[in-house]
């Protein structure tokens, strides 16, 4: 029988309705920060931080201080990145960073635009997002694995790679490469922390990390301050800064966090990430006994490596399920007539057998999945 | 003597530092919002608004259903824009929603870029934002006075105009126009309200409508469904929504103002329009008392009309002061000289006899400006 599912939550939808999971809403943090109470509720009254600055002694003038502290003291409390000597950039989330550092790196303009490529499957918005202005500074340059054009170029690695959830080192590596590293999740719930991560320009979100989508914050850790600067320009060009409002909100909640680490009285269940971990390891084995028994689907198999943050050996829980149709099938049209949405593989740049799906939804959801895709297996087998 | 300014907040900066006016941060409206105490506080809890989503059933599904009935009430309340089946697009800051009308009105790309024009004294940030990206959809124009190529072109209409303070028309008024108007400053406090706007694509920021500058929340007024769902994209490419918390900031700032209309025992006097049109007007008759006895500076009239908003007769009182040299000096360096810092008329487009102060700064940024304007006047009569 279908692992817990039936035991949970059940749905009030309708059996008919598409349950969509196209999109990595990360609302399966929600219930933890339901429970958190009033620790993390934000109190602005009518005349904060009306400014436009923030802090006038910091190149990133609309960088809230108090985000900035918050920001180096989580990655201090998870190991994952080097901040020592970095510049913290912020955003309107990564997805506006990413542009910024795009910019960054291909200001001022060559001869030609710079081609911007990552290894596929790549994630569905680079190439939108590189595309859309029909910008004279660069252009995509599609998959890594593939790109043998000579002069500059940049690279972006996404690590741990949306959609497939694959860790990930840059493919081209020619002397004239420009790095981009989208650490999005890099972070104890979807991967083991496997040492603090170093490199040129890396981004993060606040999103992907404790599942606030909707504040729209990024930051991006540089260690070339005339980068910084240039990603700096871009955000002052494109949104005149980041609101203040989501900026407090991010330092409430990820302080939250790490006071749970300094607070020495604190119970080791309370913490988010150690939450997080046991919670994604849990949808992760559902998902793999079902589609153990799949004669349809197949997932990919992460290896265990030890994890610097919880001190275990684990394996990878991404935020994404990227299956493959055992038949080759077109595998977004198979799951959508088994009515369920996800985002198939020519999006990402590999072939129609791939399909994404997103296991960080409400629990509900995550159920119905499960559900589904059984399902299919019954109907295989009938 | 100096009208009042003596008798004020005194600076308690050094006499040599250097006031910065360059910028129109407006925190003129600060003690506004910190005396109306706890009415306009916002509180979110650690799990509210996680979701990118805020509402599927509206085109602009970023959009968060309390802050389009208040942008829509606070319209109907000052009558300074027609809404009536017009689609409501959210961006952060008008900055983004320029740059996203931009791109909506030259998607898809023509043959060659679309020329973005506007009526010099321009607003500086139009041709930065136009050309940063150098996109291959658009590009900077130049003057719309001077403006001859054939085909299609895009005209930005600033009214009224930052940074000369004038009401504007479009002025190339050729059939294959596209027409984007920026009303940022269309608001009682800064200009007689006398008509509802109704042109295809308006902008709207609450930062110069309330001073919330750090919010980056503005707003789009589009006619055109197919234009908003464009300029929907962009905000989707370029940022993924526009964060919640500010929304709900904005929402609640603007319902506090509508509010006071609809609350029948509330006196006028605590009307925030009523409130900053007298603030404004008296910033304004002592900037004018000064640069009456100046023999280096002067300023533009405006002319009386009928506000529909208060019902008088009433003059602008802008933003910023858009200060000429009458000996023809290069009035940024004459500032500067005089330990200001302005913006010369270069970045507008025009000569360097002009240069543009900020008048919506703190109080005792605004007499600093008064004394010094007056200490050159001094100066060139001893």
């Amino acid at each position: 029988s279908l692992p817990s599912a039936k035991n949970t939550n059940t749905t009030n939808r309708s059996p008919d309705a598409i349950l969509n999971l196209v999109q990595g809403d990360p609302t399966v943090f929600e219930p933890y920060w339901r429970n958190q109470g009033d620790k993390c509720t934000l109190l602005i009254s009518g005349s904060d931080f009306m400014s436009y600055y923030s802090d006038c002694e910091n190149i990133c003038w609309f960088l809230q201080p108090q985000l900035a502290d918050a920001i180096r003291n989580i990655h201090r409390d998870v190991g994952n990145a080097v901040l020592d000597g970095r510049h913290i950039v912020i955003g309107a989330g990564s997805t506006q960073l990413f542009q910024a550092a795009v910019y960054a790196l291909s200001s001022p303009a060559g001869p030609e635009p710079i081609s911007v490529v990552s290894a596929a499957p790549y994630y569905s918005r680079y190439p939108e997002e590189i595309e859309f202005l029909s910008s004279g500074l660069y252009k995509w340059g599609g998959d890594a694995n593939t790109f043998d054009k000579d002069g500059p170029y940049i690279e972006v690695v996404n690590s741990p790679n949306n959609p497939d959830g694959t860790s990930r080192d840059a493919v081209v590596n020619r002397s004239e490469g420009r790095l981009i590293h989208d650490c999005a999740y890099y972070w104890p719930h979807y991967t083991p922390i496997t040492g603090a991560a170093d490199h040129n320009v890396m981004l993060f979100t606040l999103s992907k990390c404790t599942g606030h989508a909707g504040s729209r914050i990024g930051w991006a850790i540089v260690k070339d301050i005339e980068v910084a600067k240039k990603m700096i320009k871009f955000v002052e060009f494109n949104s005149l800064g980041v609101c203040k409002e989501s900026q407090l909100r991010a330092a409430k909640i990820l302080e939250t966090i790490s006071n749970e680490y300094s607070n020495l009285g604190c119970t080791k269940t309370a913490n988010f990430f150690e939450y997080g971990q046991r919670l994604m390891a849990e949808r992760w084995r559902k998902l793999r006994e079902v589609i153990k028994r799949s004669k349809v689907f197949s997932l990919p198999e992460y290896p265990k490596e030890c994890c610097n943050f919880s001190g275990e050996f684990m394996e990878s829980h991404p935020a994404f399920a990227w299956l493959q149709s055992k038949g080759n099938m077109d595998a977004e049209k198979l799951l959508r007539s088994h009515k369920m949405m996800g985002k198939g593989g020519k999006y990402f740049g590999v072939d129609s057998k791939y399909a994404r799906v997103s296991v960080v939804g409400r629990e509900e959801d995550f159920n119905l999945l499960l559900e589904r895709l059984w399902a299919i297996k019954g109907e295989e087998t009938e």
